[in-house]
């Protein structure tokens, strides 16, 4: 384990209050140790760190200058926080991060008012930071109060049409509002688009130097505030910047580029802007991801998210696991079926490498696109490419497919447009914690008419599930699987479509029916086993299919059986619902069939392992075995909680 | 009734392929016919008017200069699509438009090859359009083949997230894409936004003749395909058109603006852009929504939607009404608590009227907020103003909701925030059609954590439930209401707040217990009558709260009745899976609860009045009636729909 690095003056800085006054030399020296103890904490930890090297100077300076928590300081996405969390009181709960009762990775609204709004998913800060400064003039007054209000955001998180809502608004409102525009050329993959192309057009050729004075002059020239009024001062920035003709359009003062990591800069230009910007202005920062630590900014990602690594090396210590990752099975299979099916295209937002897109998109780059951090946009676009006889696989995480709901409702399932969509992160996801959770998705998907829904047990189902999806032409088609490795079974040699809306038996049992959808199947396993040892021995099947529903499995378990226990990774309204729906509208219940249904609770449930989340969610074989003994009228395990 | 419109003209077109080699003196008059058939046509059903006035020049032409349906036009949101309808030989069904079994208000693709994606929400056009440009590059092969993919789009369309995350993507592929901006300064209320601001810069001032000569000078000098490039093409235009740098800087060629009624003009433009674009070109024509009819340009809202008028004088001959409507409810509701309550605010996407809104923002201007359409943006900018302290009050119509959903979960109910989702529009809603029909927001909403979700049996109901939500501090709610007018019931004078999670029992019965959430309660109590009088004398409750449940009703009702069924005006994950999974948890189902769920059944349903879709859905008196004999093994009524 390296030494904990020397961080005299850092450690002299209790609170933000304590870089007040502090010359730039200091603040600077601070940003050194700062980024010296960033680094060391996420070895220790592992975590997102990159994106948190490269605003460490901003995260100095803004503390500095604005009056946080009463001027509100918020991070877009936030995985850039760590520095931040370190300034504001945490740094000796750093080595807890991610982990079960510990830090988020993200900020939240619960762990410190240093964090106003909870980030995690991308570009909501500037509409965040905008009602702040709509309360704020209307004496809305939360703890701390409201001054300044400032969203920092990446240019990745800025292509999305959310952030140009947002911008468009903001400008249209004309409150003072400031928004950082963390300008690293990276979101988590390297930035798409056309936004981007012109944020480099911005500073193409411009050496620092020039920048530095480009700023420098701009803000100088800032009138007062109330002397001059907004317009004038928009009129001279505009005449003084080298460009940001797009955020001046949509009525922002543009600030800018200035050298991200420049202390005497940033500090100028924010001070400038601290004491005389009268409505919204971008400032535009030039940053580098990863900065300052060389084995970050080598990788293709510069150090995005990392296992727990040797700060010399930066040799990430990673578990060796004994199975393919559902995203690299998906990934694999969509490429074999590409080889022989040229319909086939691939639909990323910003995420090729966390989907296993980017396995597709190395073998076919023609046929792949990521339309960056635009949900909205590629799910319609992957309708239209439908439209036009293509075969898409729209792939984006359970909780991010959220984004685009309104474009699957109206744009693919009414029109029964046949986009086939792999839905990763199902379920539970571990140390990114309730806001990556993929809860949501069956329910909202199941009910829609036309689609095909599935789950698959493990990944060998996984794949016969993406070649059942290819074959699916005349609607729309899902499958949600998890997080994470596979169970280390055999991969079918050859990707082979399933029976649509065919489940099957696992184990042929009596009085009691356990029907899973998705990976639970092996921990319904284990109960039967547990169960078995206690004299009852339980059928278990596998649903494979939320919809459409097995009918003749589900009832002929129904009318055989005592006991149905339907078990699944997800929020109820899902599987559970239509399975309940199914057995009431055939009279199952008339009769007295013990049903219940084993959902994901009615909490957001914080980061932890897996198995941790789906202990605290009631969802594992002891759970299902207490459901089942309670359901029978048995005595009941000693709770396993006690 | 006025004479039908001469149109001699028309009436020898057929299809578009009438249109090809007419010379342009004749496309006007084509147009100026088109348009009083349009208003003609309107006049007779009443529908949608003012938006397809302001594009019949444009849809004359592009049918008379582009190949459909080879080629794909795609008209965002589409309520301008009538004139388009009536020359693709849908004229003789316009006297069905919006009727049930008749054409729909919008574009859809089985309804016509010359649809090739249906519309009905906003800003999808752009990405659709994309994904078929995409296609055919790749060989993708659809009915009719694909040709140019152009996609005609709103000022107010273009405002929102989705058409920036579009044309972000489209500018980076650098598809041959063509994208109308039809800029008529309207969405459907004025439009909002800084954006709007500076689409109105670019044309300020400049009289149309100027527009004319610099259209034509910019397109006459586009290189001929192949011969250059698109590099150099997009330079040449850049230096010879008036403005459009934000479009530019996004990778299109920007052309216009345009006079979109001169047909000289449009045909001229239309006609280099086909022959000569390479890359992604955008077309910017100015227009009048409501152009060429008096009374629709005089309405504040150019005639956007209207009853069967008299021609003449564009007097409507609207059915007055006895019950004041669910939204003008809200809207006064919500201005008597804002009286005393200075915290509270309104936030609409672009609906003002549609929502209520205006009738706060009439009386608080300063605290009204549109944001344009802008759901995401909405959603969130609301959890700011509630993280700093004010009483957000965000409406949004239960369909467009669908838009915000991840703001939704991420933003709001995570952190739980106080924000109050006022879900007009919510159950199935008439000529509208499917698109708009309010069916699954008690589903994607009731399983959030920490939400409130509530539905009121009517209108006095809907002005307690707003007061509710006023009092809720700790936490997001959601109160659903249907479009149109309430059943006709006294107001309470004052708004009083409901206990959380307790429903009430309407009429005490025995044996069957109907459980109603929302306005079906009317139609139980109407079963409940006609029942009693066969003998059968059921409990008719209403839920008010999907959530909380009011478990102690629910399992009271479950203990003391034989059958319980629950009626509501949504898809299946919503209410009754709630009940359901209560009454599994306690064991309910266990001693032969005869329960059923009555709930939207699993089909898209077309437009026709929300009688005729409630009777397609199974949601009457009778079928409640039918439901309760069928449970109770009685002989059922004679199928009504036999």
């Amino acid at each position: 384990m390296p030494d904990k690095p020397l961080t005299p003056l850092l450690d002299r800085i209790a609170s933000p209050a304590d870089l007040k006054g502090l010359p730039v030399s200091k603040l600077r020296q601070v940003a050194d140790e700062l980024r010296a103890e960033t680094i060391y904490a996420v070895s220790q930890t592992g975590g997102h760190l990159g994106a948190g090297l490269g605003v460490v100077e901003l995260t100095v300076a803004i503390h500095a200058i604005f009056d946080t928590p009463h001027d509100k300081l918020i991070w877009d996405v936030s995985h850039q926080c760590y520095p931040h969390k370190i300034l504001t009181g945490r740094r000796d709960r750093m080595n807890t991060i991610r982990q079960k009762d510990g830090l988020s990775g993200f900020t939240k609204r619960s762990e410190s008012p240093y964090d106003p709004f909870g980030a995690a998913h991308s570009s909501t800060s500037i509409s965040a930071a905008l009602g702040f400064a709509v309360a704020r003039d209307l004496g809305g007054a939360p703890d701390h109060g409201i001054g300044d209000c400032i969203a920092v955001i990446g240019d990745g998180a800025m292509s999305a049409g959310m952030a140009f809502e947002a911008m468009n608004n903001a400008g249209h409102l004309g409150k003072r509002l400031i928004v950082i525009l963390n300008d690293n050329e990276m979101s988590i993959a390297p930035p798409v688009g056309a936004l981007s192309s012109y944020l480099s057009r911005l500073y193409a050729g411009e050496p620092y130097q020039e920048f530095k004075a480009a700023a420098k002059g701009a803000v100088s020239l800032l009138p007062p505030p109330f002397q001059e009024g907004a317009r004038r001062a928009k009129e001279m920035l505009k005449g003084m910047t080298v460009g940001g003709t797009m955020f001046e359009e949509l009525g922002f003062s543009y600030v800018g580029p200035i050298d991200g990591h420049d202390m005497d800069q940033i500090t100028q230009v924010l001070r400038t802007v601290h004491d005389r910007a009268s409505g919204p202005v971008l400032i535009h920062a030039i940053t580098k991801k990863g900065k300052g630590y060389g084995p970050a900014e080598e990788r293709d990602d510069r150090g995005h998210a990392t296992a727990k690594f040797d700060v010399p090396t930066g040799k990430q210590h990673k578990a060796p696991s004994n199975a393919p990752s559902y995203t690299s099975v998906f990934g694999k299979t969509l490429t074999k079926l590409g080889e022989t099916d040229d319909k086939i295209v691939a639909v990323t937002a910003a995420m090729p490498d966390g989907t296993g897109v980017d396995i597709f998109g190395a073998r076919f780059p023609g046929r792949t696109f990521d339309v960056g951090i635009a949900e909205q946009h590629g799910v319609t676009f992957s309708a239209g490419l439908a439209a036009g006889g293509m075969r898409p696989f729209c792939a984006i995480y359970s909780t991010f497919l959220q984004r685009g709901y309104d474009q699957v409702v109206h744009d693919v399932a009414i029109q029964r447009l046949p986009v086939r969509f792999m839905i990763d992160r199902a379920g539970l996801v571990g140390a990114d914690g309730a806001t990556h959770a993929g809860s949501f998705d069956i329910a909202y998907l199941a009910n829609l008419p036309g689609f095909t829904v599935m789950a698959p047990a493990d990944e060998a189902e996984l794949v016969n599930m993406v070649a059942t999806a290819q074959m699916i032409d005349d609607g729309p088609s899902a499958v949600r699987y998890p997080r994470g490795s596979g169970v280390g079974i055999e991969l079918p040699e050859e990707p082979t479509p399933l029976e649509i809306g065919k489940g099957r038996i696992v184990i042929e049992g009596k009085r009691v029916a356990l029907l899973s959808l998705g990976p639970r199947l092996a921990h319904a396993e284990k109960a039967a086993e547990m169960l078995g040892a206690k004299g009852i021995a339980p059928t278990v099947a596998d649903a494979r299919f939320v919809k459409p529903l097995d009918e003749e499995l589900i009832l002929g378990l129904a009318r055989d059986h005592e006991v149905l226990i339907t078990i699944e990774e997800g929020a109820i309204g899902g599987f559970g619902s239509h399975v309940a729906q199914l057995l009431a509208e055939n009279g199952c219940f008339d009769d007295g069939l013990k049903y219940r249904s084993m959902v994901l609770p009615d909490i957001f449930i914080d980061q932890a392992t897996p198995d941790d989340m789906y202990r605290i969610a009631g969802l594992t074989a002891e759970d299902i075995v207490e459901k089942v003994q309670a359901a029978l009228g048995l005595r009941t395990l000693d709770s396993k909680r006690a």
